[in-house]
């Protein structure tokens, strides 16, 4: 498996391009994407549970029942959610654009959206802006880069990837992009994430793969499990790498599964370097909880408090807020035998062992936090040391900074 | 019913004081208190449910189970919390010094702590400073203000009230102080709250009473139920008003019970109105939910939204994050059927029907945004119009600034 240049058209039998149609207010940033299979996919996807759902999702969710798909249509600048019956047509009618401009039927679109909640959404603009949206179809790294800049809102980097991996022997390819800031702001119209392959995997495994991978990946972005109105990962497969189709569970739905699941992490951690407003991306690991699931649940309680993240931005080594977060998740542990570390590029140092404090140079510590990328390691220990249990979890999420407040003091305007 | 000046030291038989023992860095800040009563009281708690419980809590809960207590002695600066054995010791020591020095059983003193996690505690400073905390207390408004202002740390505003009511055609008071900044970081060592009174009520009824109180004011204070390592209510009834005393519910107790309310219903909008960094008091109502508690758990969901919180710091109208937060709360209700007003003493207007945008003056929403004090209104309808159901709740919050962050970025230094 390795890392290959290219995102959503890495894969063969994907193109795809972005423009300017005019929903954002700036005159110069693209709004409008679309990526194209060049012949039906299996596909599969995953939706915000949300009990406010976008537009988009609810058609989306409808045409990718069938589990075909052909094209993601996709804008930023709107929402398009909490819009109404209005909304509603608006939506479907992007995927009947996508389908009259392509040839295909509309039930085969996908369609996404992120911005502001509740404006209806310049359908117009969309409508004027497919002929050039066509145009901008390429089935390299230049298209790809386009779609990805027309659903970027408050992003500030790119954030995408490829692999490559064998299958059978096969070399096949996988490609994303996301938007998003994940988890600073779990509750807001904010994540979208397409995945192409061009591996042949049958819909009821490609399903299964993509669950399990988004459940260890985005969904460890994800404070609380809240999803934002708009929340959707898609997964298209085109089938042209040759490889035999994967139609059960095995070595080769292992071999994909692992490759969807390092682009899914290597996605998830660039959104959580690019939340709004972070100066640090914080991966925060708890070893020893009795499961999976606690060991989760305590990290998401830790890297989701207000003040464990205000305290790593200030990089402070305020360990006792670390304690205190593991302490309201709600998971069963003995508070008098944890230990916490601190790590980074610079180090790492205990800071608490047996849920007390022990001498750390505070020096030491500070420089180990003001990395870019800063740990917290969590062990839960038993009486005769060593892990307490078999759990174990890595959540990623960011620092809290004044910019965050900025950023959403004035978002509308 | 009608507010009186005293706060603790309103009620009959009680004096407070406070000093300076050198817990805190600071050469100017009180940080030990004490409000002792004449003689034994009826006494009634709730404590923090995190896992991760301070030293004091530990000894508090023991000390109360008895019903009985004589003396609350606190300390700010120091939380008193992940100190192991030590700390435990340091608190119990807290009750002994209090009893010693006044003729009591240590077990009827209960001890609270405050301030940063993790530290031990100097107890020498507090058994140093016993003799002046001593010559401190007197039985009126100053002792009152010199034990409240010992158990501040990030408060900037002193929050504290006090009542008279009849019961039984008898006065009787209840007087509160409180610390803490409640719902703004629930997960920190943050609130603790004192009162006192001069009814007689049995040890039952108290606790009763200080539940029912305690879960429509402080626990609506709250995020996700969460609670720091320290969270404290005390209430303790020295009898000497001369009622009958209230030992079943009736007339009297509801009489009791609606003060004690109305008591800390004050005392927790102004933790709301001081919360750290804050610039507004937010309350947020929801009407017509299932019932009390789906009504408590929207509105909650919708005052702890980061982004709610955010939008309300810039006066921005962003009612989508509103529906957004409803629809994540984890209640059912029909998205489709939801009014938004945002209100204030600058006016009130519906920015939301039928869970879609209606038209609003945005300088209108702004000017009333900007307020002190901000409501956020949300009605669930029925299809034929009015409440969808019988529950009702409102949720006390503050909004999400700069200032926030920037004290929670170096709180220990």
């Amino acid at each position: 498996m390795r890392e290959i240049e290219g995102g959503v058209c890495a894969p063969k039998g994907f193109r795809a391009g972005g423009v300017r149609c005019g929903i954002k207010a700036s005159s110069v940033k693209r709004d409008l994407a679309l990526i194209l299979a060049d012949g039906p996919c299996t596909a599969a996807a995953v939706f915000t549970t949300n009990r406010v759902k976008a537009a988009s999702v609810l058609v989306s969710r409808e045409h990718l029942a069938s589990g075909i798909c052909r094209a993601v249509i996709a804008n930023s600048g709107n929402a398009n959610a909490c819009t109404g019956a209005g909304g509603l047509a608006a939506a479907r009618r992007m995927a009947v654009l996508a389908g009259k401009t392509f040839g295909f039927p509309a039930e085969q679109a996908a369609v996404a959206s992120t911005g502001v909640i509740g404006v209806p959404l310049p359908i117009a603009a969309i409508e004027e802006g497919m002929g050039a949206l066509a145009a901008s179809l390429t089935a390299d790294a230049a298209g790809h880069g386009a779609a990805l800049e027309a659903i970027m809102t408050t992003d500030t980097r790119k954030k995408d990837g490829a692999m490559e991996t064998e299958i059978g022997g096969v070399p096949v390819r996988l490609g994303g992009m996301v938007k998003g800031s994940g988890m600073i702001h779990p509750n807001m119209a904010t994540m979208l994430g397409f995945i192409t392959t061009d591996a042949a995997v049958s819909g009821e495994l490609l399903d299964r793969a993509l669950r399990r991978s988004v459940a260890r990946s985005f969904n460890r972005l994800t404070v609380d499990g809240d999803t934002s109105t708009n929340d959707m990962v898609l997964v298209m497969a085109s089938g042209v790498a040759g490889n035999s189709p994967i139609d059960r569970e095995g070595a080769d739905y292992e071999a994909f599964t692992e490759a969807l699941e390092t682009l899914c992490v290597k996605l998830t951690r660039a959104m959580a370097r690019d939340g709004e407003g972070a100066s640090r991306l914080v991966t925060v690991t708890v070893r020893g909880a009795s499961g999976e699931v606690a060991a989760e649940t305590l990290a998401k309680s830790v890297a989701s408090s207000s003040l464990v993240k205000a305290a790593c931005s200030g990089a402070d080594a305020n360990w006792g807020r670390v304690l205190c977060a593991l302490g309201y998740a709600g998971v069963p542990f003995d508070p008098e035998a944890v230990t916490v570390r601190f790590a980074s590029a610079a180090g790492s140092i205990p800071v608490c062992r047996n849920g007390a404090s022990v001498p750390f140079s505070e020096e030491k510590a500070g420089e180990i936090l003001s990395a870019d990328e800063i740990g917290i390691q969590i062990d839960l220990e038993a009486p005769g040391g060593g892990p307490a249990g078999p759990g174990e979890a890595m959540v990623w999420g960011c620092d809290l900074t004044c910019e965050y407040v900025k950023i959403n003091g004035d978002y509308r305007t």
